[in-house]
């Protein structure tokens, strides 16, 4: 038996901060090629990917597991409790950077999967295709990945995506789409000059901060059937301008959408174009500004795989798991367009936080999942 | 007669840039002594200050003159056409560091005093009180000389401080008063979460963006009679987060406020924590702020004082000088404190600059105001 909280705490100790690859896909292949699968190193610009593949190339029954083993940067390390890259067990919990999302998460599809096939070889094949940039850019993780699968031909019948998907209890949430995801720049130019006049310069700031205050105060929409409602963060703003008696000339802040199928890419960034100009005008600055869309918004409709699913979780938790398509993107977004995908993992409370934490015995619960949807799948 | 072009010239070749001394005072002493002047070194903490007083000591009827010998530093050495410290006369100006702030406004006023009391000697005393802490901190120039008068039982009725207070033409402006000037930081603080789930953290950069709107858009006031309005200026907001998908847990803010005698820098603080409260009441954050009052504003009424410069200044120039309180801050917030102070000086559009000058003739001209003024104040 492969033990995936061992498996997770060897992960946790990679330092494999986006776009690090720290040693985990190197763990990875290791414990994949000696239960007999092959694995192919999908290396795109720096980026490091991991395919594994057990069974026959291109079988018509091949069940995927994607997932990521990059994780956020530490953030205010004194805040924490715990060794960020330690994997300290305590009272049962055990603590590190990536012990929610989603180191356990691959610990657990990897463990069952190598598992599965040692004990109960399937009539088909299991694919595990594992990036190591889903926080960054992802540019050059899973989508390298699916690249390569349709020039060599490899493919999968069904994907599960093993993020994190429960809000607060083990089993409540999978997801069946996504949100869509876009960021935007802004720039806002002034002119420079001394703070005692002034009227003699053309203060950015003032421009900025009702811009800001514009766009988070905005209700993009009340949310749809199957869509919880879109949200913007304001994540930055910077001028970096060190004397009290200077206005500086310009300043900088980054804003983030999560957004449903009510909107698009290209409506978001016409709506925040025109709120842009409406304060230049106001203030006589100038804005520039540079979106990227880093996903537009999907749904997988409820079926065969969401219902196996949402079996498994019902027989090893006792919860009947929602179809839902609330949080953030993830990688599913682009394994839309290869196969029907789903997501299903574990509670995500503590996520991208200082002192995230995943309770050890949910990592075993995710494997006795997985390892249910395996047979289940397989079995149909 | 004590040739002020030539002091002046002396004074800057020494190069006193903050905090050194340069042999600018040396200089001044050895010729305050010889034209019969008792003269002191004042010096506190490395900075050098001289005292020099005709009369005698705590005369009811004593006129004060205050000024520095220490200049800005050079700046871009390459791009100055002179030697910044050689008091090269080209086409009848001036060159050098100094030459307008304010080195010519004191070989300006220590020639007048030396030639007055040798021509005609008053019914009085003078004093002349010169720093080289200016530009610096100023926490051990004039204040330190002042500190000492206290403990000496020196005293001034009256003070001229010789900053140039001219924005363009010679002999348009004084100041009876200056604006005060205070520093906030602000600190806000959420929680730090996941750009997707902004529910579950707490972003500091709405209430940011609110709390600097709502500030930069307040009208402090309208002015009055004798000061400019106060201003606001947002100098810089800073968060530093480089990661789109994360939601910071902290974010930084500097404010400037130049303000007149509606305000106090404990008023103005109150308001500041007021808004702060406001902005932290509705959206659930924490804000700390750090708060430097720099200087209160302060006003000497228009009186004797400004009506015998005023009339010196018009019968030297023709011009009718504005009574001011616009503009930065000067070593006249302290000697306030003391006794009435007016500042009256050259143009200073070249202060601070590359190049700075000053034409000979205004240095002239701005002896003979003074020895008007000197005459008139001891005739009243």
């Amino acid at each position: 038996m492969t033990d995936p909280v061992d498996l997770t705490a060897r992960l946790i100790r990679c330092p494999s901060v986006t776009p690090a690859e720290g040693g985990a896909l190197v763990l990875l292949q290791e414990l994949l090629t000696e239960a007999g699968f092959t694995c192919y190193r999908v290396d795109r610009n720096g980026t490091s990917n991991l395919y594994a593949r057990w069974g026959d190339k291109g079988h018509p029954r091949t069940f995927g597991f994607n997932g990521h083993t990059d994780v956020v940067p530490v953030g205010d390390e004194a805040a924490w409790t715990a060794d960020p890259f330690g994997a300290e067990i305590r009272d049962g919990v055990m603590y590190g950077r990536g012990a929610t999302d989603m180191k356990s998460g691959v610990a657990a599809f990897a463990a069952a999967a190598v598992d599965f096939v040692r004990d109960t070889p399937p009539d088909g094949a299991i694919v595990l295709a594992i990036t190591g940039d889903e926080e960054g850019d992802a540019t050059d993780g899973t989508i390298a990945l699916l690249d390569w699968m349709d020039a060599e031909a490899e493919a999968m019948t069904v994907c599960l995506v093993g993020e994190p998907t429960c809000p607060s209890q083990m089993g409540e949430m999978m997801k069946i789409g996504r949100r869509g995801s876009l960021s935007a720049w802004f720039t806002v130019t002034g002119r420079q000059g001394h703070s005692a006049y002034p009227h003699r310069a053309l203060n950015p700031m003032p421009a900025m901060a009702r811009l800001m205050d514009r766009l988070a105060s905005h209700t993009l929409d009340e949310g749809t059937d199957h869509f919880d409602a879109s949200t913007l963060a304001v994540v930055t703003i910077d001028t970096g301008n060190p004397a009290t008696n200077v206005i500086p000339a310009q300043t900088r802040a980054t804003v983030n959408i999560r957004f449903n199928d009510l909107h698009s890419g290209a409506s978001l960034s016409d709506w925040l174009r025109e709120e842009a100009a409406a304060v230049d005008t106001a203030f006589g600055t100038t804005t520039e500004i540079r979106i990227k869309v880093s996903g537009e918004s999907f749904l997988t409709p409820p079926g065969a795989l969401s219902d196996i699913i949402g079996r498994a979780v019902e027989a090893e938790t006792g919860v009947v798991p929602e179809l839902s398509t609330s949080g953030g993107t993830s990688d599913a977004r682009f394994v839309k367009t290869h196969c029907p995908v789903v997501e299903f993992g574990l509670v995500g409370k503590t996520m991208h936080q200082v002192d995230e934490c995943v309770p050890v015995e949910q990592i075993d619960q995710l494997k006795a999942i997985y390892t249910r949807i395996l047979r289940d799948w397989f079995a149909d």
